[in-house]
C-alpha cells in the first residue's frame, strides 16, 4: 500500500491552524476526562477562546495542563495537530485583544457575534499557551 | 439575541453520530490528557475503533475512563455529543465485528480501506462503551 504517516513542520500546522476554526480542548480534573469544541482564534503562541462560564472552564481552573486538537478529516485523509498547553485565564486587557482576534478571524461570517451569551452566565475569556505542538498527516 | 442552547434528545444524538465519521477520544494517564481523532463505527451503545497501536491505546490501556466527542460546526450553528465511556480492547472476534462495522459504514467511500496499517506496528481494535452521554444545540 502507499498509504503513509507523515510529521507536519510548523509552517504545516500553522496552515492548519489558521485554516479551521474548530478545535478541542481536553481537559481532566477530580478523575473525569472531557472533550469540549471551541471555536478559536490563532497567534501563533496561544489558542484564544472566549465563551460562558461551565464544566470545561471550571475544570481547567482545577488543572491548567489541558490538550488542545485540532483536525482536518477528507476523503481519508487527515491533518492534525496536536497540543499540549497551559490554560491561562484571561483579565479584561487580556480578553479585550481575545474578543479582538476572534472577531477580525470571523468578522466576514459573523460566527463570532453568534456566539451565546444570553445564558445568565458570565463570559471567560481565555487561552491555551502552546507548550508542545505536534501534527501529523495520514495520506491514501 | 434569539441564540439558545438546547439540550439534544438520544434520538437527536444519534442522528448526529449517525452522519459524523470523525469522533475525538479524550483519555488521561499519568498527568497526560491527550485528544486524538478516530474515524468510527457506532452501534448504539459503543463506538469502534480499529488502529495502529501508539499512544492512545497506551494510555487508555492504564486508564479506561476516556471521554468520546463528536461534533458538527455550521455558519455559527453547534450540535455536539460528549460521551463518558469505557475503553475496551477487542478479541479477535470483536475485532473482526468492529471490521465489519466499519466496513459496512465506509465501503461506499472505501475510507475505512485506507486506513494505514503499514507501518509496522500492531492493529488494535478497541470499542468505548458510552456510560453517560450528552448532547447538545447551539443555535444561531
Amino acid at each position: 500500500m502507499s498509504e503513509g504517516i507523515a510529521e507536519l513542520s510548523r509552517n504545516e500546522i500553522d496552515e492548519l491552524l489558521n485554516a479551521q476554526v474548530v478545535g478541542r480542548i481536553g481537559c481532566h480534573a477530580e478523575g473525569l476526562t472531557y472533550v469540549v469544541p471551541v471555536i478559536y482564534a490563532y497567534d501563533g503562541d496561544a489558542f484564544y477562546v472566549v465563551t460562558i462560564e461551565g464544566q470545561k472552564v471550571r475544570m481547567m481552573r482545577k488543572n491548567p495542563r489541558v490538550c488542545f486538537e485540532v483536525d482536518d478529516y477528507e476523503r481519508g485523509s487527515w491533518r492534525s495537530a496536536i497540543v499540549q498547553g497551559r490554560f491561562e485565564e484571561l483579565d479584561s486587557q487580556g480578553a479585550a485583544r481575545a474578543v479582538a482576534l476572534l472577531s477580525a478571524r470571523f468578522s466576514a461570517g459573523g460566527a463570532e457575534r453568534r456566539r451565546p451569551t444570553d445564558q445568565g452566565r458570565a463570559t471567560v475569556a481565555f487561552r491555551i499557551v502552546i507548550e508542545e505542538i505536534t501534527g501529523r498527516a495520514v495520506r491514501s
